[in-house]
């Protein structure tokens, strides 16, 4: 199975990577682009054929490794 | 509306940060996860009401700030 996770920060963190983003698209002419924030997502192949295994799997590495769930939530997808 | 950018590497690019969580996620156990890749997601707010407008806005976006047309792919979602 394929598995997508988005990893953001929580919405009262401090994102300096949007806040430069927004200044630079501000700098291109992009004025009314507000509140960027950015995030990451990482996407990977699993062996397990069970989705809700798979889930499982998934939410286990988000803990251990993935995310850091003080600052950031993360959401997942599985597909086959 | 808002709108969510993500920016991935194109499939023969070498994703170094991907090889490294893929290493870690197997010092932890997780021998099975393969092909990790890592990309990257930007979310913004927008004054734009119209929605083909406002991708029109973010694809120019795209090609002038967010993404590297020579090693990244990027999709566009935008919602209300």
């Amino acid at each position: 199975m394929k598995a997508r996770i988005t990893v953001t920060l929580k919405s009262g963190v401090l994102d300096p990577q949007g806040k430069a983003i927004e200044g630079a698209l501000h700098g291109l002419g992009f004025a009314d682009a507000a509140n960027v924030r950015q995030g990451k997502i990482i996407e990977m192949k699993l062996d397990e054929t069970n989705e809700a295994a798979a889930r499982a799997r998934v939410e286990d590495m988000c803990r251990k490794l993935l995310a850091n769930p003080v600052m950031e939530n993360y959401s997942i997808e599985i597909s086959a």
